[in-house]
């Protein structure tokens, strides 16, 4: 993928966060990896979405130097780079305060699979961190560590981090744990509720990895 | 009903449900049926709301043959056919993941009738559905089970279905269902709740049937 | 007020309620009586906010006669003509299923008075109805027997109507209603919750009828 | 800072709560001070945010001498020019009624830090007043006197006032302190919810004053 392309991309799913409300005045952020030239292009820190053009985005090689950018990089800037490194198959991480999912970060439970659509997306429970720092790597090192075979990771009284193939992965990623945390939080405050059956959610997973959406 | 203006009618209202807020992302769909040919128009499996034009509608006839249209049909298409081929009333589905209503299926909690627009509108208890698995026609098997007289049914742990004499009337038992899923939630965080009786739902549905709207 | 320009009011309000979240599809309506003739402009039944046009209102005398309009009037209307011809200094009415106010309408349970913007807006608890049928009169006799001092009742597992001198301070007031109902929600949800004392109710109040606003 | 150029920034200000959905209707307010000539321009009263023009706003001195404007300003003027007169670093004051820091405010409740997000922005616990009556400076006195060393303060049974060394920073706060008690609220519901510890809410205030945003 061009630079200018991933730049273009990166952009586009930053300003799109606060228009499906998962973010709001500077908080969140996406970075996307270039797969040819592991070059990652993030969300300066403190910018306003609304104010963010493609060329106030920060280019940065996987040591966090600046390769191209006259902004500060996200301070959330190191912990993606960590997950980059240590996750070839990771080309995209969003990051967001969202609610619901945040609601569980808070309270530190995970969310367990009560729906079809969270089998199929998801297939099993979302975990959640230890508390980490913001800045440097702590935030990094707990995602590779917690987030398993998943994409989705609830980080401890702070927020949920999103990753994926693509950075188009990582945002439906954090749209649909949002909506997942919202219909759980309600059903669980009238009360206990049964989970799905293991069988039930390797049945959801394995007709959304096989027959759901275009070849 | 000419085939054309079905897929118009199919479209407007796939591309309607997002902004009603019911569905998000690729999640949801509707199909309409023509009662002169039985052909039915439904949404493409997991294409976006926002992408989707009228072309990219799947033409199928009951036993499932695409008849018109390049894209994949929804993975719910076989459910749509069972539908249509039990019951010859109905010419309009809405599947939506609403939250309110979605909550409710979690729990598998029937939603009681608590106003004069749930008595009206739905004329008694929306009932929910067994498990159902995704993919060929166990969830449509469930509706014309469950669904009794009337044109809701929650699909438990996954979200609802409405039907109608045509689509039109699908789509607003689909936006009315989510509003009394919501108000009945809200009231019964508080603690229980009397229902209404049957002669003020019986009144209230009469009233509906007779005197409501324009002849 | 000339005819037209009421006309053209009770328009702007009906259509208004659906932005402001308070109504849905076609439920809720608003009149306006002109207080020269006593006709009151009505919102026709059962037409969605969006297709209706000034022209589709229908003009009534207070006995229900249809002065002029082609479309059937509100199945609220016999209420609304109850309340105007009870109530001299009533010349709006607004009707809605907002969903705190119904909230607290399915519990049975008036609204206590816990802000400051509550106790300065309707100067004391919201009053809650009995349990009235649609159509005729029914609604109109538990509005005046029940409103009390007030401007705004809930109808009891129904929504909530409130009136004003005109229709916009009847508007003003399902608005208001409905931020209170929410807010006066969630405390409650929490625990139990003190009401303002009888004294800071009657001083926010006089400070709204003397100091807020322009003369 | 110009007189007329704080005139365009306090109207911006008061036109952008509508639309971050902190207030509504006539609700809320917010004024900024010029740090040379201690003019202070604030919303007329019970005026709609839709209809105000930066011509609608009030000039007034200080002591509350209007110097320019011919409508009546907010009857809270007397408690914003109380807090300019006693906190000469503050430039900024906005008052909003959002939904869930008002839910704290009825409970009578502090706002405790369970996000990195409030730590970093805050510092520490949102505080709430005593019961204050509206007009003259009784509410000035309860931010002078309790919101210490913060720049929030939930007022008790009313809403939330925010400070900060200019609009801008106030209207931040306002924005903030709702996401803040929104899931600090869900959380809560769930039961029982342990706070950040004092030197994580100290890490997280000292990379937010060093490390965030752009120098």
């Amino acid at each position: 993928m061009k630079l200018e392309a991933l730049r273009q991309k990166v952009w586009e799913i930053n300003v799109a966060l606060p228009k499906t409300g998962l973010v709001m005045w500077t908080s969140g952020n996406a970075s996307g990896r270039d797969p040819e030239t592991n070059l990652v292009v993030i969300k300066p820190s403190g910018v306003s979405f609304d104010d963010m053009t493609p060329e106030d985005l920060v280019v940065v090689d996987l040591d966090g130097n600046v390769v191209e950018g006259s902004l500060r990089p996200s301070v959330d800037t190191g912990s993606h780079l960590y997950v980059y490194r240590h996750r070839d198959d990771i080309h995209g991480i969003v990051h967001t305060h969202s609610r619901f999912a945040t609601t569980f970060a808070i309270r530190g439970e995970p969310i367990p699979v009560h729906t079809t659509t969270a089998a199929a997306l998801f297939g099993g429970v979302i975990p959640v961190s230890d508390f980490a720092t913001i800045g440097e790597e702590d935030i990094g090192r707990q995602i590779v560590e917690k987030i398993g075979g998943g994409q989705v990771i609830l980080m401890r009284n702070h927020g949920v981090f999103t990753v994926g193939k693509d950075l188009g992965e990582a945002l439906k990623n954090a749209v649909y744990v949002e909506e997942t945390a919202e219909v759980v939080y309600y059903a669980r405050l009238l009360g206990p509720v049964d989970t799905l059956s293991d069988k039930d959610i390797r049945d959801a997973r394995e007709m959304y990895l096989t027959s759901y959406g275009q070849k």
